[in-house]
């Protein structure tokens, strides 16, 4: 089937809704700044580069509704957009990554009036997305040879085509090996409590051919026990400019029982991600969601009533139990504070 | 609210039905022990305790419903009766246990006739089910030691009178503590894929009135990191002559998280469940379940269709990840090939 994330079209913004899939394909679409906001916020959309690319293109909507004619009246409103979308979610970069970039783009002097800024703000925004398929087939081609023939690879959450505009990121690297002929196997952890792996990455490997078996998050030590799993590879929502990563809660959890294993714990990051303002990943402000993430499923309450649940949406892998980091301008290893400093343009 | 396990009544084993908790309190009753082998299999009741002391209940049905009029004649029915109900479930070594502790009874050269051997066969399961709670209550009070005051523990599974007929077994542990003023908290693993401890063991502790948080099972590690945790303590549904540990998928993942933070993780195992003719945990055989308890939650299948799913029911945690086992006989620390076979009768 044939699908897409995020999509620009005569003037609105197009999502498929991620929270119906694995069983409605539905797309919503978005002709308010802050309607696409509260999608973020909601998760229609998720993943970093994803809402990398969302952020964007709320400029170019907040651009498009702007009422003002002069340059500077449509970057005040542009401001308050920042803002607004900035806020949608706290812990992907990638967020405040894209709208700073259309930001900046809209300072631009010889930008004379507001509809050059509208139209600076809108090639940028299609820059961004453009760019996202190119990164992360390179990412792939960059991890191509961390993939053993024949791997049994554990992937946690989702960071496919649905994480990004086009490819994916940690399940880019995995198609990439897979279109190579590698033969390999996905163990999916389903993660909870939103489920993107048993509902998106299913859903995606199974579109791709690539064999896969989900499993719950709290199997992947037992797998690593006994049977032969190769890898772990998962996507990131911030790296601190040390290394330590962010990603969906869990991936830690991962990351220690690979370490345990001596199983190789690689992260897939297009430098976008990766924070250099933060020194460390103690720094990265983790979103803390609604309980009812966790206590509801399709629609369902399964705690009893009045429980206090805790549901930190990311959690944070110290550097040290992570054996490469793959961006799309090659494969950094330890120590991180250096391997990245050299990746940044 | 008073609620019950198993319980004897009139010649039938009425069960709570463990699978319609919280929301539903509903008792089933059964007169056919392969009707209640059946409820084993479906967990309607589970808890490697509450399956020893079902186990035993079903031979008194099995007695019961024979129509033999002399022992040996009783004996044959109970010979077969056995058979299915130690087929029920495959890990727990207490379904076994308790079938064989009242079939060694039905032995005895002094039962002259098919009633004296039903008499015998009822008053051995009352005895194993009356046991119960005295052995919950001693690893209670043994593990007091262990608990610091204001403690913050991770449970995973349910081990509470759920899993028993009375007071719990790693939830007896923290319900001891409780008792004695120890001011603790509970972060509860949800427990993928059946959900116990968002289900069971949040219902437990808030009959209880023990503070508790539920997380999904990803989030402990995190948890670990970020603020103090005290200990682990789980229960077990087999455990080797060397202290290898069966218990539900996930455990293993959490005991290299605490093993990682350096936490202690304690296991509450009454000796019954301790399995002396297997020397390690990699001959303990691993129930795979019906895919569908990953795929299908309250109702919703969330996988796609025809996505192929691993269900490990159990993992073995490999005895050097755990740092004492409590039993009603005392305290076992490594290396557990000596103090377990200590605390054998």
């Amino acid at each position: 089937m044939d699908y897409y994330t995020i999509r620009w079209s005569d003037g609105a913004v197009s999502l498929i809704d991620q929270r119906v899939l694995p069983h409605e394909v539905r797309y919503l679409r978005y002709d308010d700044y802050r309607a696409l906001a509260q999608a973020i916020t909601d998760m229609v959309v998720r993943g970093a580069p994803a809402i990398g690319a969302a952020g964007a293109y709320g400029m170019a909507l907040a651009a498009g509704q702007s009422m003002a004619a002069t340059a500077d009246g449509v970057r005040q409103d542009l401001a308050v957009a920042a803002e607004v979308l900035r806020a949608a979610r706290p812990t992907a970069v990638n967020l405040g990554w894209g709208v700073d970039r259309v930001w900046r783009c809209a300072q631009a002097a010889t930008l004379s009036d507001g509809a050059a800024v509208r139209a600076a703000v809108l090639t940028e925004a299609h820059a961004i997305a453009e760019e996202d398929g190119r990164i992360n087939r390179a990412m792939g081609r960059n991890a191509l040879d961390l993939i053993p023939q024949g791997a049994t690879i554990i992937h946690h959450c989702n960071t496919g085509t649905l994480a990004t505009v086009e490819y994916g990121t940690a399940l880019g690297v995995i198609r990439a090996a897979h279109e190579a002929g590698k033969n390999i196997h996905v163990l999916v952890d389903e993660t909870r409590p939103r489920l993107q792996g048993a509902r998106l990455t299913a859903w995606e490997l199974q579109q791709l051919g690539i064999a896969h078996t989900v499993i719950v998050d709290g199997a992947a030590a037992h797998m690593m026990r006994t049977r032969k799993v190769d890898l772990c590879v998962v996507g990131c929502d911030r790296v601190a400019a040390n290394g330590d990563t962010a990603n969906k809660i869990g991936t830690y959890h991962l990351a220690l029982a690979a370490h345990a294993h001596g199983i190789p714990f690689y992260v897939a990051c297009p430098t976008s991600t990766i924070d250099f303002t933060l020194a460390h990943g103690d720094l990265i402000p983790i979103e803390e969601r609604d309980p009812r993430e966790v206590a509801v499923v399709a629609g369902t309450q399964l705690t009893p009533d009045g429980t206090a649940i805790g549901n930190p949406a990311f959690d944070v892998t110290p550097a040290g139990y992570i054996a490469a980091i793959i961006t799309e301008r090659g494969v950094a290893r330890p120590p991180y504070v250096d391997s990245l400093a050299a990746l940044r343009e």
